[in-house]
């Protein structure tokens, strides 16, 4: 059965990107430091087409992640950091170049219409611009009952949890205090969404926080 | 040698208190359930005059938590809600009663002055005019080689972290969404803060953050 995941990195202030982000930092000002978990994992590397790396509980964890899912949701941010009509946007192809390290089709909310769009290694763009919910009901049906993994950003995250459709919910916590940038949580409904622990590995360099949200 | 330390329970939202607090319902909106977690711990009811509890890894922290300060730092509306000068303040003698429960000096950083306060049960509560580096100067000094613990509110903790003065941070998460209300990290000068995790132990109601302070 398919379920509706975020898994994402958060600083421990709370912050998902760093201030000042840029299509030349898209993180923003030490947003990266917030990934510095997972770069030197295994499956990480693996995931982005790279030898190598760091094995154990971390790692297992990120290549559990990335076989769980059928299908992705993004921002429009998210997926190439401009907004507007797409004609002016520099990025319009996305950040990842021409294969995509997610190989599955990919759920871009935008105001803006557009055709989808093929990349290489089986990763398709599609761009919806009626919602969080048809969205979320594209993805589900093309995730073949695999999970449909909401990437991000912030506003993205805040909108499944806000329509109450989320099914899991894992945040790793940076040791870092970025003082101001993109926050998780802002302006979530705290009535709408009740959360059950899950207890997760401990890690020497970040804290894996993973809920199941209750209905 | 004497520690500055910081522990509290914080949404997995970031709110250290929900929103409209009040002299009836001091940590505002479901701020309670914060601090589900700790009420039915041996540990925490022992602190608080009470029999009974549960036993375990929780209550284990608690205690040891209770027994490793010798003073305390809050701050003026973690006293008592109210601002301004003492004399129009209906909860001068602080939340707690004749006999608060810390048993230790306390530091109320205020901007009004007034004498020592001291209580029943071994609280002496000093009101401190000049600032948070004086407070836990006095605090330190007070605290017989004990750690000084930031109790909060969220103010308080802030200055603490930004007067590079914190050595660890205890954050226990609960699995709550408030929404809004009084955020624990807001304006950090994150390049002032270096925080190292420390492990903790895995509980299925909370998760406990560690943090050392690295300078």
């Amino acid at each position: 059965m398919t379920r509706i995941t975020v898994d994402i990195s958060m600083s421990l202030d709370g912050f998902v990107a760093g201030p000042d982000p840029s299509l030349d930092d898209p993180l923003g000002k030490r947003g990266m430091e917030l990934h510095e978990w997972a770069f030197r994992l295994a499956a990480w590397r693996s995931a982005h087409g790279m030898d190598g790396g760091e094995t154990g509980p971390d790692s297992d964890l990120v290549a559990e992640h990335v076989a769980s899912y059928g299908a992705v949701v993004m921002g429009r941010r998210m997926y190439s950091g401009g907004e507007g009509g797409w004609d002016a946007d520099p990025n319009a192809r996305g950040w990842w170049g021409d294969d995509p390290p997610f190989h599955v089709p990919v759920f871009v909310l935008t105001s803006h219409p557009r055709e989808r769009l093929d990349m290489d290694g089986g990763t398709t763009f599609h761009f919806v611009t009626d919602g969080i919910d048809t969205a979320l009901d594209r993805a589900v049906e093309a995730a073949g009952g695999r999970d449909v993994h909401v990437a991000g950003g912030a506003g993205a995250v805040q909108q499944v949890l806000n329509a109450g459709r989320l099914d899991e919910l894992t945040v790793h916590v940076a040791p870092v205090l970025l003082g101001s940038g993109t926050r998780l949580f802002d302006g979530i409904d705290g009535d709408r969404v009740k959360l059950e622990p899950v207890p997760m590995p401990a890690s020497p360099v970040v804290t894996h926080l993973r809920y199941r949200a209750i209905r």
